[in-house]
């Protein structure tokens, strides 16, 4: 499954930008001063091309980007995973996101193909990793930024920077539980897959304030889900919603323990969970500035591109 | 599947108990004196029988238990679901645990056959619910008791006991989401379904310790299982171990929080998930007896019994 759009324009192509994910591509014809030229987008994520293989994948979406020979290449996510094309070790906190380049690697084939690298937190007692985000961090902030960084998704991802500096991340498994829970678990029969209580409405704003009042009860909370609609207290309808707001309310309540209240915080995730995010965070009192991923993830492969290659690529 | 024993002996036989719960049937024919006569196991529990019938079922285990027409029958566990036999209606919290009997419904079929209700927390903040359990407090408490159960499993509960009466209780998906998130999520990539690390060694003390320090950090606490071994500071045959250390020590921190610290403490649960938490418990200070399941259960229901048709029966 993959799509193609084109928008000519008199500015020279300088490089191909691309997120390439676990299930998913997204390809970018950058022009010199970080317009879109073109964009084209498929299904063949890592675990794709780890049997089909990268190169092939590339060339097809290079050709309908319309990419002239030759045109350098950045990419970021799991295509640099030990699984992925070829690995692009972490580089270790506390680390500087405007160095990101300085850990890409290049690939041995024609033209020049690069994959920046992920983060690791090399700490046998808080061990955490990513892969992709740190491109979206590096396309967020300014070289002396000072705050917190938050990510949300299957693996939401809290980020601590000091003066443009990674010193701290913490990585939550809130979406993924999410699915699993309400696939797998007893909650299957609490939760209807698509609930018709609004995704913020008050049973979301109760999970979020029973979390953060009580952050480790969430193993009694997700029961008492069930419980509350066995004892008539509330409605199937509103169960996808409330435990939206357990977890959510759980990861806010943790990070913030974590890593501190910062005056700033940005959030990268638009659509409907990055407004949920901000509800609750701008409720926590947080300056919150929202940011749409796919742009952040562009920015950032945008100034890294420029550290390897130049402004005038 | 089922199994059955007999013993001859002296005494009269007084009743038959059974713990019937969602997948499994347990039957035994009791002496006036308390004394198992007589035992039938089977796996035919609520699920199975709510398509073909309780009374069958019941039919075959009182003749491999050799029980003469007319011996009373007190039965507890889910065939008392508004989904089993005929509904129990729950006991509202608080409830005296010798007052159990006052709750039970009798079916209308010939002879004597009774179930034992469950205990509801009708709280809208707190709503959660027990079936089965609550025979099994009976079964451990002496009229007076004061502290803390701890019933290990599937569904996890804690209740505090005052003077003989449940005045509160809550109940942690700890077993259920052991087994979702090492079968269904990306940690099953980090959990062997059976690790080499002995349950009780180190992987799981550090599992209890990093929750018990930090027990709002679970859903990040997850992630880090899986960075670990990524960045090679630990192995996957420790993923198990440490994944339950995670989830009991979440949970014990919460009981605690929520119920207070009691001086004595009943834990009902033998075997290898017992003797975790004992070593747990022990290690809070707490001053733990182990009873084994079904031994609480046979002497729930053998007070219940004498409650209802008095000790010369």
């Amino acid at each position: 499954m993959t799509s193609a759009t084109n928008s000519s324009g008199e500015i020279p192509e300088a490089f191909v930008a691309v997120d390439w994910g676990t299930s998913s591509f997204r390809g970018w014809l950058m022009s010199a001063n970080g317009e879109v030229r073109a964009e084209s987008r498929g299904s063949e994520g890592m675990l794709h091309c780890a049997s089909s293989g990268f190169a092939p994948v590339l060339r097809d979406h290079l050709a309908r980007l319309g990419a002239r020979d030759g045109t350098p290449i950045l990419i970021c996510g799991m295509a640099g995973a030990r699984q992925g094309w070829a690995e692009a070790p972490y580089l270790k906190t506390p680390t500087r996101l405007d160095a990101l380049h300085k850990g890409a690697i290049r690939i041995d084939a024609q033209g020049d193909i690069r994959i920046l690298p992920g983060l690791a937190q090399a700490r046998a007692d808080q061990p955490d990793v990513m892969r992709g985000e740190e491109t979206q961090l590096l396309g967020v902030t300014e070289p002396d930024f000072t705050g917190l960084v938050c990510i949300p998704g299957t693996h939401s991802k809290w980020v601590k920077i000091e003066a443009g500096e990674v010193v701290a991340f913490s990585t939550y498994m809130t979406g993924e539980l999410f699915s699993v829970i309400a696939q797998h678990s007893i909650l299957a029969h609490a939760v209807e897959p698509a609930g018709s209580s609004p995704a913020d409405g008050e049973p979301f704003r109760e999970g979020l304030a029973t979390a953060l009042a009580q952050p480790a009860g969430l193993t009694a909370s997700l029961f008492r889900l069930r419980a509350a609609q066995l004892l008539g207290f509330e409605q199937r309808a509103d169960g996808a919603a409330r435990l939206s707001g357990l977890l959510i309310g759980t990861e806010i309540a943790d990070a913030l323990q974590r890593h501190g209240r910062a005056r700033s915080l940005r959030l990268i995730g638009a659509g409907g969970l990055g407004r949920l995010y901000q509800a609750a965070l701008t409720a926590q009192g947080f300056d919150v500035t929202a940011v749409d991923a796919e742009e952040a993830s562009r920015r950032g492969l945008g100034k890294a591109a420029i550290n390897i290659w130049g402004a005038q690529t």
